[in-house]
């Protein structure tokens, strides 16, 4: 049985636990101020070329997303996102339990754009209710999206551009960026993210660590106490050096972009087989997520030796369905997925 | 000119306004324990024919909303409503203050149906990420509605049928209650609202009252401790018995209906004087609230002598605005303006 | 009988219903954007002789509160105040429904010192455990307080000049304003007061008014975007005009200042009869509520013809209770009283 | 240099992460549905003596604190604890952030009574504003204190027949459980504290494991949707099986009470040596927390070689400290510190 349901059905990559087990006695303060954290979040600054960033280190992605969201808000402000966003759909409203209106954009392939941005913006501030209207203030945006598809350097700059102009936070949620960053198609660099962000974050859970995301905020307004936030929302890990040790090791010989690209190479060639057997793609992508139209009696042959997960009915016969790589995917399962594939 | 804007443009009803002068120098206990509450209340029970119901005042319609709804909702909870809802548009965002994901069932007309109600909850039920979604628990709806529609006794019946079956709390927005029993073609009357619902309100504020909101409560579990959540949500009013005694007057004589009528009676007059014109209407209603489709040159001559509502812009020439009557309404008012649409 | 538990016993001060009904049929716009408002605003800005202020109108003081102190903290902040602070005792959590922590300071008389403000402001700042503490950044203040005592103008000055020095905000709460001006010790002006703090209220419920705050800001920060948290947390009166009219007479030829020293002239009178009598005071004051210790026996004698609000028993035979007058009190009810002291 | 300050210096004890290398790279489902947690959750319920036990792994205190309360909690109410609990000072206001007020009871020594409780809940309900003040319904205690004292059989057996009496739910905080439980005049076992409360946690973070929290719930209702808010609050660990995985190492051969006690031992010994000494406890106790008043002198000795805490300054010359020892302090880091004490 091979599992491809998600990316995050292993435990760490062997160089992380290595690091945990070397380090496993020695003593250091607690609440992520240790040297570890302070060294992992220097090889941020550095993969991103900027000294200025102020790196935090949180332990799930919703937890960062409702951090970093409630750092950014007053009370009456809300988030602009695509309808299919994680914040809007998958985190049990953490956003709302803030306090905060999730205010969603139609998307089809998860994605928004800096016009539908710029028209939500506009149609907020001259509408005659504007005060009985929730205020946008953030757009956030996730990439890869939860769909697999990635944001153009040209497409961010836009977001960015526009966000800047009418004195919106734009937050990238990068819970899968490696995947996104490994894409053959993508133009972007951390170093772009840093620069048409105000904040975003650089995912470890689904990306080769147990668990962790690293924030990294380039909007001073955001820097402030923004510890204070992460302890009160429950993310200030009292061991906090397994983080920085966790992405210290990530960031060390471009690991992080190496078990990304393993992934998305694993992907590629699945992607192939279903384009071979005719399957139709939901939301195009060059990410390790795969979301296919699949006749449900294939599906039905399938489940008996693979893993993957259900997402709709498309019609009496048919359905969509996701297929994940991810660092730890390994090249067998994947030869056997493709083979079953090929024998539908 | 003759504001049509809105149906809160006066103060209240003359007989309001007596009975708060004349017993403007009594003394009384505050925070609506006293007589004029609690004889409002019975008057209140007694039309709806039922003596078990809560029955409390509050002062305005957001707060009512939110009060409720807070006070039904668990954390992870949230309301069903037409994406239209004035919960979901035109509160600021008030329900996500309290903590409450808003969640918007499509809508054309200002309606939800029982069939959409009853797939949201399944479809949420038997997701397999169910727990990392907004529980659905309560139902929210306005009658009439922001588009000025109402329920039928059948559509009212056959949604808290649902809501039975699932274990969903229904609650009707009455902000303009009045105008929607008063309708020519209503058939629902106080008592059957009681009766399908769990909580409702008597809209005061644009029915005659100065301000204020009735709420009436049949459900054993939304009557418990809920006036300390009216104190929370600064819903208490500290000289209680204004709302007493408004309540009392409107529901005194039947002027409540009374007045509503008069209402909708003008507004299908000058629905008749549209009609006649050719002009189409938006969510065609019979209520106090006429959404039309006017060219903008007509709209740019009305402007000079009447105020209306505009509420979008259709295509490079016409526009949906808003006329509203209210019990403040007058005949000549009415008539200079029918007057002025056949001169278009 | 004669009440004298609360000063929100009665209605309006005659002047008021006087308006109210007067302009009760005037069509005008909602929400507080009418010219009664204007007019009333800027009558309040002349009192202060500044400008410069915001001024709004919001219905009652729970909601006053709840609005400007959420209006002025992010998450991870929140309020310095008496532990005997209406905010800390009488409003059923609405600060902390708002999601901001009140962090009282002992008090015996109701007040708080520029030295504990400063003391408490300094411990969360030096201690290593700072991040994982509630940060302060408000302080609110009531005057009179909620045992009747007044700030000093050299106390004010001295608590702003704290905050200041430390970027706290200072919030004074004047539910009662009035009844402290008027006491013959007091030496503070409107104008000292707008100078002294960055946030206000004005009470009109407890002094003249049916209800109705009316908040001045002279601190930039918290004046943007005030109008929706106003609507926010649902005190946005449809009818606004009806807070305008109030606060317009209120403001018109010193009434609030007459009918304010009309009931700290006849507190004073009471206070004597006391004092004659030996009784003690709690936390002595000279503004519109007598906090007096009496002996159980002379209570039961006096509750048969004046009502009067019972605070805490002392010790097997006394009681703390509280008298209180208001605009509304007459003297004949005061006279009855006095003799009914003389006679116990 | 040894440090004493925390008892979160170190990583996991080695059994963990032999368990967690050698699991590494096995696939399972994630967000704590895995076998892992599923035997942990057995082991537990078998420890605690009752199979109806609900048992959730949450990542960290805080998190696990505002999750149960929120859970627990309508709007309008409010968490009895002491003035020391951890939820009232050092989580940031996490319980105020999910909108309840944390009600603080006097106490020395970390404790409070069931008198207290009981006090508490009465002069609430007698109250004549008792809806205008936040509604007790949670009584939190730790166990371990923050002070390190504990708990009787008794004590706790009172607390929960007063909770019992007045329908209140008691919650305990075991982030220290198994130093509690191990120390010498303990008499609780892990089947009294199931009895005698709603809901505690088995705290891992601080014994044993590298992060980790597991939640014992006995009532019925605080059961129900409980995932939910785990999700909500951030806590759902996506790779959950870690959790299960400690807490099936812990809870295997007695691994949790064999380390606890190894921590209370050498807690112990130093105790002795500050005995010995003439030094004075703070809240003297026989868990792994020993606050101990020292001569600023010796202190400025000590820190050159060993890790404390300073709690606070006593007098011109003397201090507060805490040291903790953990289930991975050393013996010769005692020995060490024993010496040096002796040689002040």
């Amino acid at each position: 049985m091979f599992l491809f349901q998600c990316d995050y059905n292993e435990g760490a990559h062997p160089k992380i636990m290595e690091r945990l087990v070397e380090t496993n006695m020695e003593q250091t303060v607690g609440y992520g101020e240790d040297a570890y954290c302070q060294r992992a979040a220097d090889k941020i600054r550095e993969a991103c070329g900027r000294e200025d960033l102020a790196v935090h280190f949180l332990v799930g992605g919703t937890q960062t997303n409702m951090t970093v969201i409630d750092a950014a808000l007053r009370s009456h402000q809300g988030v602009l996102c695509a309808v299919t966003g994680h914040i809007n759909v998958h985190e049990t409203g953490a956003v709302e339990s803030c306090g905060h209106k999730v205010l969603g954009l139609p998307s089809e392939d998860g994605k928004i754009t800096a016009a539908q941005v710029e028209r939500a913006y506009l149609e907020h501030k001259h509408n005659d209710s504007f005060e009985h209207m929730v205020q946008p203030k953030l757009v956030y945006i996730s990439n890869p999206t939860e769909l697999g598809t990635i944001y153009s350097k040209a497409e961010l700059r836009e977001l960015y551009t526009v966000c800047q102009k009418y004195d919106l936070y734009l937050f990238m949620d990068g819970a899968r960026l490696g995947y996104g960053l490994a894409a053959p198609d993508n133009d972007l660099t951390l170093s772009d993210i840093a620069g048409f962000t105000d904040v975003f974050y650089i995912g470890g859970t689904k990306v080769g660590a147990l668990f962790g995301e690293a924030v990294v905020i380039s909007s001073d307004a955001l820097k402030e106490d923004f510890r204070y936030l992460i302890k009160q929302k429950g993310g200030m890990l009292a061991k906090g050096r397994l983080l920085g040790l966790q992405f210290d090791a990530l960031f060390t010989d471009k690991l992080y972009f190496e078990i990304s690209a393993h992934a998305v190479d694993l992907a590629e060639r699945l992607r192939g087989a279903f384009r071979e057997k005719g399957y139709e793609f939901v939301a195009p992508n060059h990410t390790n997520q795969i979301f296919v139209v699949m006749p449900d009696r294939h599906l039905a042959r399938l489940k008996e030796n693979f893993g993957f997960c259900y997402d709709h009915q498309v019609d009496d016969t048919n359905s969509v369905v996701r297929f994940c790589t991810s660092w730890a995917t390994k090249e067998e399962g994947v030869e056997a997925l493709i083979q079953a594939v090929e024998e539908l």
